[in-house]
């Protein structure tokens, strides 16, 4: 068995991706994982499609000189804007946030009114409501950009009034739209799992596409037979493009533990 | 006289330091003026010293290309962390946010308590209470990160109960200092100046940096005998380095007037 057998590699803008590894991490215990935070142009969600595309290829770059065996957008803005660009310039399987997460959304639906939250970045690019009615042509999508969600999840602020009020002000189109599902589009979200749920109220679906993402990648791994074998030794790194220490104490938050030092790397 | 007399150059990490250009534009109606948002690595707030300098260093580069005869850095994380720097390696005057900020507090506090707030860079660089006790070794002063303010300013969410609690939040601990005076340490900031300055109470004196920056830079021109003739044929140029439409839009509201379209440039 060698040491560095191949891992899954996967990269976000900044930490919003660990809540993705951490859904991959509990489903394919086995495997070997290698994370990337481009925190040094985060964020993404405000930039333009050419930008994002440049700034995703490099960060595939980066992972795929650590001989990385399958690779996961693990931030719905590149997934919206570069996906399909990596997948047609890439030798290893390309996986994304926003297939999943829709697949997911209409396995839940039953009134066929689905709401979509993210950044503007992923909202403006519309990859939702398309991935969406691709599979279901009569599906009705309502999308919100919500750009302050992800500073107050950065600030840890995901309780109490201030979240509640702005959760409603971005939240109450998709209500009065009587939306019966909701996808958090942006892999910040989960840490306002609590506020967004209590706002739309409990008889509305909330997708979190870390683990429908995380259930695609076992099934393209058991497909392709790709996946690591029982006992292998695994690793975990954390590789970030700036600041090391900042990521490694707002990591935790997302990731339920802490991640240990994080390791620097150029994407100049 | 010349077509292209040499302009002021003035950069921020995005639309922010419009402020700063709009008070410039102002005090020095004569001068050409060509402003640089670097709207492909926006925010500079979050990033460490190391890679805001990398960032401040091209940003310079663009505009001395476009023959500017006296430099701004109209950006609070990038005068905290890249002045020096950019002061030491260009010939021509560069001038920041912070000293003049600095002194504009330190001529209206009484009681010697000054107020700093900022992003999480510019509060965590220590540069405003450096510069303040440089000039005045027993003034206090107390700092406050807060990084909800630019996205609060950039959704325009600037009036109302969100902006009100968040701004008690941050600015509770200012308030229980009895800081009489209160520096606005991101060019962000003036959209939030009502909502602050209630916050705050009448009897505390805001700084705008913005202001206290344009005489500064009037006084070097004058001092240096740079100043434009007057009569001269000026103009007005906006160069970003993403999404210029983008930057219009928002642009109008941090300069109060339209913009027309901005200019893309690649920093690579």
């Amino acid at each position: 068995m060698p040491v560095n057998e191949p891992a899954i590699g996967i990269f976000d803008s900044g930490v919003g991706g660990l809540t993705v590894l951490r859904q991959i991490a509990k489903r394919l215990p086995n495997e070997s994982l290698v994370y990337l935070g481009d925190t040094a142009r985060v964020p993404y969600g405000t930039k333009s499609a050419d930008t994002v595309i440049r700034y995703a290829r490099s960060c595939a770059d980066v992972l795929l000189k650590e001989s990385v065996k399958l690779l996961v957008v693990a931030c719905n803005t590149a997934s919206a804007f570069a996906l399909e660009t990596l997948q047609a310039e890439l030798d290893v399987p390309v996986v994304g946030v926003i297939e999943p997460g829709a697949e997911s959304a209409l396995a839940k639906t039953r009134n066929r009114r689905i709401g979509v939250i993210g950044t503007t970045g992923t909202i403006s690019s519309g990859a939702y409501p398309a991935a969406l009615r691709a599979r279901d042509p009569n599906v009705e999508v309502f999308a919100q950009a919500c750009p302050l969600f992800v500073p107050l999840a950065e600030e840890g602020w995901t309780t109490g009034e201030i979240p509640l009020r702005i959760a409603r002000t971005y939240l109450e189109p998709l209500i009065r739209n009587r939306a019966d599902t909701l996808v958090l589009g942006c892999t910040h979200y989960p840490l306002l799992h609590a506020v967004i749920a209590q706002t739309m109220g409990e008889s509305v679906a909330i997708v979190d596409s870390a683990e429908a993402t995380a259930e695609a990648v076992a099934a393209i791994m058991e497909g392709m037979g790709i996946g690591a074998e029982t006992g292998s030794t695994t690793y975990r790194r954390f590789l970030v493009t700036d600041a090391p220490e900042h990521f490694g104490r707002v990591g935790r938050q997302f990731l339920g533990c802490d991640i240990g030092p994080a390791e620097w790397v150029d994407v100049q």
